[in-house]
């Protein structure tokens, strides 16, 4: 699992739960991978209201440009974190053990009133949560643009290693 | 529809947009029928979160017993009144114009993490947390149960009156 | 598992079949914890309609300020004695194993008519359930209330001590 | 609109209330047309649970030998007759103005639990209801049995009619 | 698993594929139960169309009195039959390996257009259906009908004791 | 609408009931525009099944290629012409007025089992059908396979021109 | 599982992801069963635009007649080439690791806008993808479409044979 | 409704059909509120896909800084940008008349696979597309920030104009 880097933070990735952590951690990762610091902790909407509050209240001041926030069920934490920043929110919908096979996770994280914005991903989409993160740092930083870039070939490369693979016959049915 | 009364106030009602007010007035207007006194105001979780917080530590304060919040969409509203106050919070489910027929608002508010319940009604059922909200004070305040009493036999009259009328032959099929 | 307690028991706790118990536990647990008397058995409205009958007759009678009420399927034990009683009824939808993913458990419980609330909490939500019944006789019982705002700190106290198991590194992502 | 029979009714037409009569009235209408004796009325579950136990008590001794309930939203009328009586109870779940399209009046009729069936027809299904009531009459009633054969063939000459129009040229397209 | 009788079959059980017989197969055994003797064999709408139309064709002429069919996926089969004979035919819709959830095998039985009803169960409730194929043989066999009272006191027994059970502490929570 | 050709038609368009022909028209429409002979009737595989299957075992014999069948609700007809023909069926889910949104008529056309397709167009996609039954045509017809190259040039240029009015502000909102 | 053949190909079988292979491969048999020569390989919509861009249009050009493409979620594979190409194309949705229990897969891949047709099979559908792509090149390879005959009646006669062993008491419940 | 601005655009808003434009306008409006440069076209996924790729391939380098994406029923537009640029895109599900209720918009957009994300808002947000594609240049663009400050700002003022009318007994419930 990606450590934390030590640098100033751009990114904040907060969740509801420790339990929503193996999801949300694919964010961590592909940030460490696309050289963008960034923080993680917990924060929950429901459990510790104030708490929220003080995060999305100060995250601009401290010098965060994005926040990606996952919840599952009746997933409230990253609407509410949008409704007290400015800054561009994302947000994970976690398929959690108490939710109706997702559809609270993603309809409670996506369907937001006129004029506060959450940008939402696939359900357990922490991986392109992290991704989306880069790309809006990368409007402003070449480097991870270019990592970007990178990163991008690197998709195409995996699927065409797997066509050279199924033409030599090398087909794993597992 | 219902004025709003002088004396203290038992249950508050809250809702997150203006263009709640024709639900969520058959909440008003029962409680009145039941004899509680209320009070009613617009709280938005989403652009006035503060104003939301500020509502819901201060309610128990001020004398509400119960607290009815209806919210459509990405309903977030009733779950963090729920979040912040120990009393009990009756959601109710609006189906709004941004809504996709109900579905987000229902599964925002029902489907609550553990710890934090909202006591859920149907889709645009305003009349129905008005009842509940009479029952919760009911369980502590003898004349709104009779009260209750009196409105159960009333529903129940009703249907014979209409069992009378298909009987003599007046059915008004629209 | 909770054992019943032998005072006047101010929660009635039904549910439609022995199976519902392994999920409806959580709610005497939690009322246990808060300090209210509870009494715990099993009603089911389609096979024991006349039993269903008089308990929700005889609940106000006998004491009983709440009832939870729990159930599967199609599932109509909590709106049947939400017709008979005037005391608040709490339903808890329960994915038994006939039901479609939980869909028909929640919405023959939340979807009642005008005129007879019942009080929905999360598929399975039990927990939720005993809460929120201790809420309801906390609105008129200040030791219950106080019970309820020592739970909502101890929740609290949970979150943050999770965040700090992170901040010292000590991940666990089973 | 049909009117109501004089001699014994061999079926018991119900619904949840007077604004279901629209709906409902297609399974009086074709019960005349196929010579079945019927009665109709309104019993609400919800709102006058004593009435429709003594009705689904009283049904078989008064000589049903079938009873049709519609109802719409947290539809509890069918399956609670059916856990009454032993005769065959046919469910028109009605896509009442209360109802999330239709979803919740189908899943709290059909959904029941096993050694209770409820015989479901498609929501607002309430001639197929007429229908499958007279089948069952027609199990055991050669004239009935008689009528149904007529009714299919009057099915078939009726699509015919429409091919021939169809031949002639003479489309409707609205 | 329940035998096949010899005596006249008054119920004709048939299903799409060898794998519903699982399933279908207490439907069979509650006929059994409640001395309804009953033939049960496999028809596939859509592999073997010729037999379906056959076997939907001779039914009533072979003394059939009730049809009952179960099917998963897009089922044809129940409303098929349904569309070629006059008698009443009960749909179970199964659960099946292919099905999305089970939505498909109900909404293709259930939703049948007005003129061809079927009788549609819970999913994957062959029980209930082989109930309900015993009710309406009751309507015309008074020593069936009895076994029906007797089934029907029997689940209330059966609730009553783990009724007794609870109360002595005796909580199987698996 | 569309004219009926008086050539050996390619392509048979039928349809469970006239109340389709409104949506079912614009697959006669296309396969003209298309230069593709077609016929078109109503065959309803509920209320006129010996009709269905005679018209889906003859269709090869009398020359046709691809079977358009369009039906609402528990929609059988596209599934039971493929069960007796090897023609490649088409089918177009229409939202019939008993139609739950749409969900009924998708489910039971597409969730066909192994050994029996049926190719899905979206619903009311009667157009899409049409051009499906084209470019089946055109895989062995080089003057219908240009047609067809010359139809999707013409939905690009459509594009391009509402381009050119949004630059010249022409934008018509309604 | 199948070999691709070495004769020209008339059938391309395409797929998102490597790990689609299990699903797909069902399609690659029943063509080798059928006689139709296909190629199988790996083209990603999403992490390989250009590939799919060259793939869908030089199809037609390198002799294919049929295109099916297999993808799970927001599975664009199948709808895009059907932009490109006019080829018939058959789209499989997966029920893929990451989709919500398929809705995504076959809303995906059916809701395709007027214009741009996709033969939608059954989710994990590629059996019926297979056959549908066979009698596709049926309609003018009288080879083929024989052996879609005779495949037909093997359907028939794997159904006949189950009936026969239930005759005999061989019922494997498993 | 809004003009496109002369200077260099920031975000390039494109959608799929010109039916879509009433929608997707409130996106052009607020960017223009927020001061935020920007151009709008149709861009068809489905009917011109070279014109897409070539619209995504060159964003970058025209000097974009966000895409916005808005599409129906299948819609391919925001993930297939999302393919060719690493530019963040922002997903709008818009519910065209072929769409189910937005369903197919909404999965079709969310639900894409790890490595391509798109920032998906609710059915028909367009003006929160707008917002978060402000938000995401306000992160390198004091100025545009400081407009999201005031933005927001205004959004509370209107909630508080509403509470006050309310106070005064302007209530109108249309």
């Amino acid at each position: 699992m990606a450590d934390q880097t030590s640098t100033q933070p751009l990114v904040g990735i907060i969740m509801g739960s420790q339990s929503d952590l193996k999801v949300m951690d694919a964010a961590a990762e592909v940030l460490e991978t696309l050289g963008v610091p960034y923080e993680l902790t917990i924060v929950s909407a429901h459990r510790t209201p104030h708490r929220m509050f003080e995060y999305a209240e100060n995250a601009k001041k401290r010098g965060l440009k994005v926040i990606i926030a996952g919840a599952g069920g009746a997933a409230h934490l990253p609407g509410m974190v949008a409704s007290i920043t400015t800054l561009p929110v994302i947000g994970v919908p976690v398929k959690s053990s108490n939710s109706i096979d997702g559809w609270d996770s993603v309809l409670s994280i996506l369907q937001m009133p006129g004029g506060v914005p959450v940008a939402t991903v696939a359900l357990d989409g922490a991986l392109n949560a992290g991704i989306l993160a880069a790309q809006i740092i990368g409007t402003s930083n070449a480097a991870v643009a270019d990592k970007l870039d990178k990163y991008k070939t690197g998709l195409k490369d995996k699927v065409m290693r797997s066509v050279e693979e199924l033409k030599r016959g090398d087909r794993d049915l597992d």
